[in-house]
């Protein structure tokens, strides 16, 4: 059985804040405490925010002159959507630059290093709590061919990434090809069932997803000399 | 809270066998009763077995042809591997053709109407369970851009698929864009969490989800006309 509890009641978040001395405090107002395996899933925002990411974004221009800076590659264009490849080689609309749930004036850009973010902020968790957890960081992205936007992991530490099936069997001893699940991915899609974009939550706790590892978010981009679709 | 359920205990499934009176009688086994809002998610595997939509495959060629007749349109081709769009509008491997948990010598094809076999499913567990339920038929899918598979809707009843939330504003008071949750694909992601491939586990119980609605698997399915990347 797996839980996944809203973290509520976080204040807003500013350059400089510490986001998981924040978690930590909102986790004792809900009465929820970490154990071992716990997963906890921050979308990206707060922590962009906390991080110093929020620049100025007074027209449409800037957000455009934003999303090309935070590129390394333009896939397709159209109108004032640009798909293309982050720095950090995500590929998803306007480079995750975001003016959502962000001051007037301003937009946010992706964490420079989100691993890095992830794992910091689940040594300040773990310190907290005493116990064992993993931290994603979570972005909100489309996906070709399908309606509608899922959230992914962006950011991880202490959790696995993708689970390798690949060699192991089925019910019927046959064994399994080409399966490797997006373990971070199906977790960050999880807690967007309880976080939501307009609630004002911007952080879960998944726990019994029993995905304890050492992931990181580059083992879920496909090499791009691999992709069909670039 | 969310809470997802493995459900356990399915005996293997056969052609004419009645899915819902089966994981009916597996929820009574495992002390689960179903509540209003329950969503039931049921990997496509045992549905298709269950309409008698397992064939034979005995070897690669085999293979090779039935994905090519599944699909109305190829759009990327490799190796064995072909990135097709089903007859029912699904861009994904191979048309959802599936060796694996199935008999050697068969392979198991996706219903021909997934939305309504998760319709016959959910009106039998709401006729015996005296609950408002939702029921997600789901498969495993790749992604463009991104290394692993996550499970998606194909079958949809009772939820909503797509939860469109432009218009509403975020917690600034500025008016979200582009903001569509896919909420059906959210739930069966959450879902392969306590299913997974190796398990045996053919379908879950996502409680709280709050996502009561009328959506069908096509609001998933983007427009070609619109979509950048076929």
């Amino acid at each position: 059985v797996i839980t996944i509890m809203p973290i509520a009641g976080l204040a807003e978040v500013e350059s400089g804040d510490d986001v998981a001395q924040m978690i930590t405090q909102a986790l004792g107002e809900a009465g929820i405490e970490l154990i071992d395996g716990d997963v906890v899933v921050v979308t990206h925002k707060i922590v962009s925010k906390a991080e110093g990411r929020t620049v100025v974004c007074l027209s449409d221009a800037d957000y455009r002159r934003l999303a090309l800076d935070e590129s390394s590659e333009v896939l397709r264009r159209r109108g004032d959507l640009i798909i293309s490849r982050t720095k950090h080689g995500f590929v998803c609309a306007n480079a995750g630059v975001d003016r959502s749930n962000v001051a007037a004036g301003t937009a946010v850009l992706l964490p420079q290093d989100p691993d890095r973010s992830a794992h910091r902020i689940r040594l300040r968790l773990e310190r907290e709590s005493g116990a064992a957890v993993g931290v994603i960081i979570s972005d909100t992205f489309g996906r070709a061919w399908r309606v509608g936007q899922v959230d992914v992991a962006i950011g991880v530490s202490g959790v696995e990434a993708v689970r390798d099936l690949r060699g192991s069997t089925d019910t019927f001893g046959r064994e399994l090809v080409a399966t490797m699940t997006a373990t971070a991915d199906e977790i960050a899609a999880a807690a967007d069932l309880v976080m939501g974009k307009a609630a004002g939550i911007p952080a879960a706790v998944v726990r019994g997803a029993a995905t304890s590892g050492d992931g990181r978010s580059s083992d879920l981009i496909r090499d791009p000399a691999e992709d069909l679709f670039l």
